[in-house]
């Protein structure tokens, strides 16, 4: 998908919204256990219930590999269903990967050609060898962790390398990279004032934003200084959404909580223009 | 397993090499494609031949999600195969995860608990609660990612944080994390001349050194300052043990090299005694 395409659903949608499918069998409705597929009936109907209100989905790897097979054969089958169905929503795979060149190679093409993910978050530690593989598909981002929305960001992140935070070098050394117009970057919603010192980094690049919800962050504390005229953020939400309730509407319950969202979103960007 | 265990393990066989097995398709022999599962077959030939002079298999994770579905259960296969066959070898799980808490847990359940992995490789970018949750747990082992082999280390590993470099900074902050007993380093093999000054942070604690073989690295020099009383290394060659030859002579080919570099290793404990 191109950044147009993803613009235009936001525009379209007057929202911004990112739902996370990060499921956990221990949370889900205790029903849909007896189904073949238990992970996928969940996301299956969490998305035909909030797509209105979304532009794109997160399913986080981590909570897929827990499953083993079965978790694999899940996260095939969200991917293909949402590809299938919904086109023209964005799909992140929330891997947080980075290797050497010939192995990040690997996972770009697990993520990118196989799965069919539009876009794949990866750890910037390695460096540039790590991340111009991911870099080098076309029509495909790359989302590369800048700063994130937990306490642990402030253990290497935040320190000063020279005369600016980590984050900032990471932001300033990966604009230079091969192809990182397909860059986009992950900032922690908890982190909403940082926000204006990353903009003058970055002014226009899409950053993917972790932590309203659950987490603590604050939607109108990001937009001050996160929006751009392209609207530029994805806000995340996984929890806050997909476990609205664990009764038989949890889909209608999810769909209410993605609507609040979307409004709200609706509201600042009215505000802006 | 214990790292008791580990060096028990190395002293028996006077070697402390890992045999990294990064399987490739399109460069294993091509017979074994006849098979019903090639990688699976693949690794069980290669591990049957080396493990007299190997004391650590590693797969790299991406290598096997390159194959979705099929590779997952060809990484099932192969550390099933190797905690029944050979229980006293060391497993690392190349994965280089690291994730929010709650999270990071996921992937630690689903290599440690699920797979049956005794380790696994880890980024440090996103700090202290992003690890922790894989240092829970008991006899197993968490892999931090220090100073890596390949040219992108020097992007952000190298940089000075404050008066030292953040490779230093984050062996010195993870020394202080709950459980740090359970960590072991990545320090690449290309990068011998710094492991005197790491050797001063950890002087006791294992370094899995990649980078010798393909990537140029060289043993001796890596020994030189690398060695601990307890050995306190692991080195690591993939490409240049698995695809010596890639003819129906590749497993014995392969137990040639391993065989090389478990005497090379040997002469250098010999000397240091």
């Amino acid at each position: 998908m191109t950044t147009e395409n993803l613009i235009s659903e936001i525009r379209k949608k007057q929202s911004f919204l990112c739902v996370g499918l990060d499921v956990d069998l221990d949370k889900i409705p205790e029903f849909l256990l007896k189904e073949e597929d238990p992970i996928f009936s969940f996301n299956k109907a969490i998305i035909d219930a909030t797509h209105p209100y979304a532009v794109a989905y997160k399913p986080n790897t981590a909570f897929y590999e827990a499953y083993g097979l079965k978790g694999w054969k899940s996260l095939e089958k969200t991917i293909k269903y949402l590809n299938e169905n919904y086109p023209q929503i964005f799909t992140i795979a929330d891997a947080k990967r980075g290797d050497i060149g010939n192995t990040s190679s690997r996972y770009a093409k697990a993520f990118f050609k196989d799965l069919g993910f539009d876009s794949v978050t990866v750890a910037p530690y390695m460096g540039k060898d790590s991340i111009e593989p991911f870099l080098a598909f076309e029509n495909k981002h790359t989302i590369l962790l800048a700063l994130t929305s937990n306490g642990g960001a402030f253990d290497f992140q935040t320190k000063l390398t020279g005369e600016e935070e980590l984050y900032k070098l990471v932001l300033k050394t990966s604009k230079e990279w091969s192809n990182s117009e397909n860059l986009m970057y992950v900032v922690g919603a908890t982190k909403a004032e940082y926000f204006a010192e990353i903009r003058k980094i970055i002014p226009n690049s899409f950053i993917l934003v972790p932590g309203i919800g659950a987490q603590g962050g604050n939607l109108k504390e990001v937009c001050k200084y996160g929006l751009t005229d392209n609207v530029g953020l994805l806000v995340n939400s996984s929890r806050g959404i997909i476990y609205a309730s664990n009764n038989t509407d949890f889909a209608e319950a999810a769909a209410v909580e993605a609507k609040n969202i979307q409004l709200e979103m609706k509201a600042i960007l009215d505000g802006v223009r």
